[in-house]
């Protein structure tokens, strides 16, 4: 019984939902899929699924507070990001948000303002409505949001569908937000602005999820939150394959490359490793290298291949040996 | 400028709400009801409006938290109950749940289970899939619920409806929840512990919602969560209408009068101020009065009367003199 978990601490995220839900199967008909994806699926308005998706932030454990205006707008926005991210990665388009926010009554009204500013401005940008919401008193700033979206049926893409021979690609650039983070750590913001922002302000990819889901040549698809080598094995263990990444074709921004002169820190490794990117991860069909870009984007870049064999490799170059990719993510309770 | 709120302990919720919320206007048509009410109202599929809502309860503000199971599963049970009555309040049927959990890294897994446990009881006995959710590492223990439902069109309740000369009517007894809770923070559960359930397991009125919704006879309608004295305001406010109690006429359990008898305090003021009984409150039609009850329910019983003039009075019998009906209800930020 000594390795019977007492506390939460004990336990990862994916350990605490197995526990608490892996028995559980919903009753209504009309579900498509519950638990487990970056959203859930319904049977909506004829010929649409609805999408819904729900993400909680807590001060301390997903960022820091700061009295400064510019940061409570920054993460009011990041709130809503995530989980527009969440409904672009089944390839769905958002309409409808509900907003739980706990705040301490000590916060500034202005800062609570400037928190729900940046919300709304990322709900109008991306065609989202704010319909709802609670706030009440707490310790820590707290942000709750619930998205609902939908997608045309027969286009949601789920983690689960990977298959060997497919080809794996991502949008963007990988690491950039990493980088950013390390600025605002560091207390340096002026340099690499556009990395910061990258970390404050994500944009995530709802015309490309469009684009992607509408083409019918993705299989796979979630969005990289935790980075590449937590995120991939995810889509992996759904799909009950294996990967291989080439690491020399990873995309990273000129930013992040004199980033990492600068501060002597390997890019490979902020690409692979870094979170919170919010691009999305897609797994399909070769021909999706093709797909013609949505404004002010450029094409799907291609990283690697699903194999039948478990796990996540890596190498350098089509010559490269294979090394195992390993997850570095992080536990939420430790 | 020293009348200037400086943080929010100096507002109440609804004026919070108010400064961030007044001025915003949703963008997409199929929108009925954006923030405001119990739920949000939005065309669905054919014939039918999807009804949203959500609310946080957090540890120290909403309930003290206790190591024993049976409170971890009456709490479980509590946080999603509340969100149920919301969606009855509109007259709907809930569906699906989606379930935020703050958690801090020292609670006992087994308190984590039975509070999920809780809310997967009350979501089965009401109809309700579990279909997502978001675990996090918090300092404060905090649920958020976000919850789905439908309404056919034409039927759903809003809480501006009321007209004068309608009357107010209640769904079963009004008080015992708030005795329950002064049991409770007594450190007495046995000699009153159906009030104590009634505290802690309460049972939205879904039922009810569902014949008064589509009866056709109510304007308006919501659920008991602050007392009557909070809540029936609300609804006199959004429908620029007032209204009278008749004190009297409030439907009293036999358990409340025995417990106000023992503890020497009044039931009237039970009955007219306790909150959380998470009964329904219906404006209308007086046909209201010959709905046939649910199985397990007694008929409606009518309280009141609406009238032109603004405000909210009370009167003990037809004869008795009006005097006015304070609202007690409290600040979340103070």
């Amino acid at each position: 019984m000594s390795d019977q978990p007492q506390s939460i601490r004990d336990l990862s995220e994916v350990e605490l939902i197995a526990r608490l839900f892996s028995d559980y199967a919903p009753q209504d008909p009309a579900v498509v899929v519950g638990i487990g994806d970056d959203a859930s699926i319904r049977r909506g308005r004829p010929g649409w699924l609805e999408l819904v998706t729900t993400d909680v932030l807590v001060e301390d454990t997903h960022f820091r507070w700061s009295a400064e205006h510019v940061h409570a707008q920054a993460l009011g926005h990041k709130a809503l990001a995530v989980n527009i991210s969440d409904i672009a990665a089944m390839g769905g388009a958002p309409h409808s948000a509900y907003v739980g926010l706990a705040v301490p009554g000590s916060l500034e009204v202005s800062s609570v303002e400037a928190l729900v500013d940046g919300m709304r401005c990322c709900a109008r940008h991306y065609g989202v409505d704010i319909l709802g919401g609670d706030t009440v008193a707490a310790e820590q700033l707290t942000l709750a949001v619930t998205l609902v979206g939908e997608v045309e049926e027969g286009c949601a893409i789920r983690r689960d569908g990977a298959r060997p021979g497919d080809e794996i690609f991502v949008t963007g650039y990988l690491g950039d937000s990493a980088a950013g983070l390390h600025e605002l750590e560091g207390g340096q913001t002026s340099t690499f602005s556009d990395l910061v922002q990258r970390h404050q302000r994500p944009e995530p990819r709802v015309a490309w999820g469009r684009v992607i889901a509408t083409s019918g040549l993705a299989h796979a698809m979630l969005d990289l939150s935790d980075g590449l080598s937590s995120d991939l094995p995810r889509i992996c263990q759904a799909s009950n394959v294996g990967a291989v990444v080439d690491v020399s074709a990873l995309p990273m921004s000129v930013d992040l490359r004199s980033f990492c002169r600068e501060k002597k820190l390997a890019p490979d490794a902020m690409a692979l490793h870094g979170g919170e990117d919010y691009e999305l991860l897609v797994v399909g069909d070769a021909a999706l290298a093709e797909l013609v870009p949505p404004p002010g984007t450029s094409r799907l870049t291609r990283i690697g291949t699903i194999v039948a064999e478990p796990g996540v490799w890596q190498r350098h170059g089509l010559g490269g040996a294979l090394t195992p990719l390993a997850s570095q993510g992080w536990r939420h309770f430790g």
